[in-house]
């Protein structure tokens, strides 16, 4: 059986550009020999935020920790732990630690993309 | 956005053979359009068990909450909050409530079988 943990000191920096002060860990993806979908561990450092960006797959998201804001489509909505969203497929979406703690959340993607090709950081 | 909370209380008992005091709740899945894959939320009562069983598509698990056993082709080992599994397919598994209070977990499944019929509960 694989497993491992949510440990977030085993996080590592991301530099995207539009990324500020996020890490994140590939928890079950290819690496790990997935067939269907693939699990991340994402932490936001207060005042951080993931890219404002769209692309052709989706994203299932679990609010392990923290608070903040999810915007997507333009709308805004606060997040905190225990939230759970689906970002659907070429919408503009974005996620913020507007909060004093690191904000957690896993997010999962599919390991490919409509157009055949390997999801990023999957 | 599709949005929704982890909440033990809006879970429901599920009754397969098999099961001992086990509740679920689909978070995400057929009926919310979900394309490739679902997730679902676990509650397991103290004393309570998930079916010892094998299929042929995969699990992802995070444990949320309580602790136990999960075992994996007559293999146990001990569960607790924070860890991550993954649950091959065609193994045969369980996961136990060994604790004194819920055992929660999030357990993800790809929406198709390898034989292209829909994955049940997803």
């Amino acid at each position: 059986m694989i497993r491992t943990r949510l440990s977030p000191e085993e996080t590592t920096p991301i530099s995207i550009d539009g990324v500020k002060d996020v890490s994140m860990r590939v928890l079950l993806g290819g690496e790990h020999g997935m067939p269907n979908f693939s699990m991340r561990h994402f932490v936001v450092a207060p005042g951080g935020h993931t890219p404002r960006h769209a692309h052709d797959y989706e994203h299932q998201v679990i609010v392990l920790g923290g608070c903040g804001e999810a915007e997507q489509d333009g709308v805004t909505s606060t997040i905190q732990s225990g939230d759970v969203l689906y970002v659907s497929p070429e919408l503009t979406h974005q996620f913020r630690n507007t909060g004093d703690e690191p904000m957690q959340f896993v997010c999962l993607v599919p390991r490919t993309r409509n157009n055949g090709g390997e999801v990023p950081g999957s």
